[in-house]
């Protein structure tokens, strides 16, 4: 089995990178800046690939998430896309920082093109989830929910009221833009989000994300693991 | 030469596809729903890429663009990208329905990442545009303005805020996101746009939109006409 994960900041993915002890192929997506990540288990293939940077930062956003899973499906042919990577969430709906969930579907909230049926219903995406994703949370006992995506950290009232009809819970940065390109490649894809703050408790400002980004990194960290076990039938 | 139209709707495209015979070639991107149509001027290879459909219409916004690109650079190897088609624009920077545009700049007005200067300056991403376009744009006799993009019809105050702090003039939903690809690609990249709507005179509705859908698409086709035959330097 080749799973892939697609992560967009190195911060998120460092202690994941560390825990598998997986290596860097060095330009392998070259000219692009996303880098690659790999690693053998039983015979299985493991790959981790970031967005890479540009001007001065970590690539983020829907754009870069479309880039790098676009050249991932592309190169590494996987059986599996996993998005993995931190959240906002509410805090009226259960979740805490640093709770774990799997999604069980995945939208944008920041795509408003009214119209007539089509148009919403493409602009919103609503896109496949891999089918054994309930069977995995189930077993491993995290919790589920919808992530919905968007391209800036903050949220409008124009968000959360799309966020709010369509009963999303996780709002993150990319899931959405991972699973769009998935779709169109037909790859399954899940979704691993850990929650960095809780949008209706405060403003969802940097100071917030960037004081829970390692906790919430370490946290996404141990689920990957378990669920890459699971996955491949390891104790 | 090889020059490369990336077009997000068929309706957008007809005009200029119908002007130029180009013919499709079709599956060329399978299993991406891209479409391409392409034909041979005095030796010269002119290419138009569509987005494509999914969920019964058109893909429009940032991520179908970004794939769109990505495939057309890597496929087509373009030595000059045009990203052509419809805006909105402000009448109080004296545009009017049906003008033309080429771009001076690029950048997106709605993913929102305060935080420091790195992370802010990546979200706007003001792109490098071709270095002839200011050329072209005088030769012709096109007016130039910035393009800013975002993934939605409507105009929210967070998105006009962020357009007049950096001076944007046009207001679409593709530019910044073919821009962005066309960056990690180093490929150069024009933007020729025309209006349909005026942000500042009423709401950016899909009706008005609609509306002038038709004729703005003939006055990108009639544009793009120019721009190649100066490009080509046929009279």
């Amino acid at each position: 089995m080749k799973i892939c994960f697609i992560v967009a900041m190195q911060a998120e993915a460092q202690p994941f990178i560390d825990r598998f002890g997986v290596s860097e192929a060095p330009g392998f997506f070259l000219p692009l800046p996303c880098k690659m990540y790999q690693t053998d288990i039983d015979g299985n293939k493991l790959y981790v690939v970031l967005n890479g940077q540009q001007q001065g930062s970590d690539l983020v956003g829907c754009e870069a998430a479309s880039v790098a899973t676009m050249a991932a499906i592309q190169q590494l042919h996987p059986d599996l896309v996993i998005n993995s990577g931190t959240c906002g969430a509410f805090k009226k709906n259960g979740a805490a920082i640093g709770d774990v969930y799997i999604s069980n579907g995945v939208m944008f909230h920041d795509r408003r093109v009214p119209g007539d049926d089509a148009w919403g219903t493409q602009s919103l995406g609503n896109y496949p989830i891999f089918d054994r994703a309930a069977e995995i949370a189930n077993a491993i006992g995290f919790k589920m929910g919808k992530v919905t995506t968007g391209s800036s950290l903050d949220m409008q009232p124009c968000d959360l009221q799309i966020i709010e009809e369509n009963h999303g819970e996780l709002k993150d940065m990319e899931g959405a833009a991972v699973a769009f390109v998935c779709s169109l490649f037909k790859t399954p894809i899940m979704l691993i989000k850990s929650v960095t703050d809780l949008c209706d408790e405060s403003a969802e400002t940097f100071e917030i994300f960037k004081k829970n980004l390692a906790m919430a990194s370490h946290a996404i960290a141990d689920a990957n693991e378990k669920v890459i076990n699971y996955l491949l039938k390891k104790s």
